[in-house]
């Protein structure tokens, strides 16, 4: 029925952190596994809100211009310092630091990813179009198990979602047109912003992203071609 | 002891076009079917060897600066059309055509390429790092079961190889250093350039990459860090 409905369509494009990955659950065990216990009874799961929270604020100054283009790796480390500092967790060692950082480029997937990737990838072209670095998607999928045709990430066209120059970079090196190509993801800003180009849209409900009780915009959308609970159901929908 | 040879290695990037991929034998099947008998005996083979003949200069002018860069999928389309004619093969359609030069995207890999990259992906991360475009990159590992983490391509750095910049940006994208990174080629251009930048070198040896009777230099060289018969034999030599 869908291959009726999308029969353009030749590649998905996927955002990483959050709609393919639970990054919190992954940050939450690392920083506490690496505390040592040092920190008593503290609340990771809030820590890791907040670390996170500090992330599109510098996302914007570079979409701004007020700020060069930045690796996401360098960002979450300079919150990450700012953070420990204000908690009063200085105790961190160096080393420490680095280890937990680089958490974010072991983020695991979500259970049905790995599953619904390898049957969307029987049908369609499956890419990233993150705006985590280039270096940190590849080792997600080298962790995680993640078969991605194609990485790609907005350090190729050194800005961040939801710039269009970096859904641009990802038709042109698909060598695809906008209706052939349709973008995954959890974040609404994301999907509006490919379909303003002319994408197709899948939403991807992730009501875990910000954990239990976290805050996450789950509602389904007649504004986007598919609206999926996970990438299972969104195999289904495409036929695959 | 390779991997005491090589502590700091991460990350093999591989040309493609002759160094995973039989590009003749698949050429030469492709324009035997699509001439549909309308061409006698014609030799395709030589045919393949000519067209292919046209694409070196075509970079080379590029890399000379006296041609803006250029999709490759063109430059193998321009050289189809004015070899067509001189042939007297002109009864090719434009969808033949089309087709015929979509064989490039089509490629198959030598018999040792998937299981030689399936063990090499255990112990480093794989990446192309190819002058085709990066949308017949991907295609050609899709139609041949290549299961790169990345896909780099000179086309990220609007040049070819061996332009210095094509190597750095598969560097800059894998977050390496030089001396983190082998270049896997069977053309040895390819390999000085990268080693000229401090990457480390495996010269695989494709005796038929012009066919049977195609001259090509297959010797072993002191100068590379590792001289291999084809992907299994570079695996045993990595401990993989």
């Amino acid at each position: 029925m869908n291959q009726q409905k999308f029969p353009e369509l030749r590649a998905l494009v996927f955002d990483v952190q959050g709609t393919a990955t639970d990054f919190r659950s992954t940050l939450v065990e690392e920083a506490a596994r690496l505390s040592q216990g040092r920190a008593g009874n503290f609340d990771w799961g809030t820590f890791v809100d907040e670390w996170r929270g500090l992330y599109r604020p510098a996302l914007d100054e570079v979409l701004a211009g007020t700020r060069p283009w930045t690796p996401v790796d360098l960002i979450y480390r300079e919150a990450l310092d700012r953070l420990l500092t204000q908690k009063g967790l200085s105790f961190f060692s160096e080393a420490e630091r680095a280890e937990l950082n680089f958490a974010w480029q072991k983020i695991r997937p979500w259970s049905d990813v790995v599953a619904g990737l390898g049957r969307l990838k029987r049908g369609y072209k499956i890419a990233t179009l993150s705006n985590a670095d280039v270096s940190a998607v590849i080792n997600i999928a080298k962790y995680g198990g993640l078969p991605w045709d194609a990485v790609f990430a907005a350090e190729m066209a050194g800005t961040f979602k939801p710039d269009p120059r970096t859904y641009n970079i990802a038709l042109k090196y698909l060598g695809l047109k906008p209706e052939q190509v349709m973008m995954v993801a959890c974040h609404k800003y994301d999907l509006r912003a490919a379909q303003a180009l002319g994408l197709r849209t899948a939403f991807v409900a992730r009501p875990l992203e910000f954990g239990p009780e976290g805050k996450v915009d789950t509602s389904f959308e007649e504004e986007f071609d598919v609206n999926a609970r996970d990438f299972l159901h969104l195999a289904d929908q495409l036929d695959c």
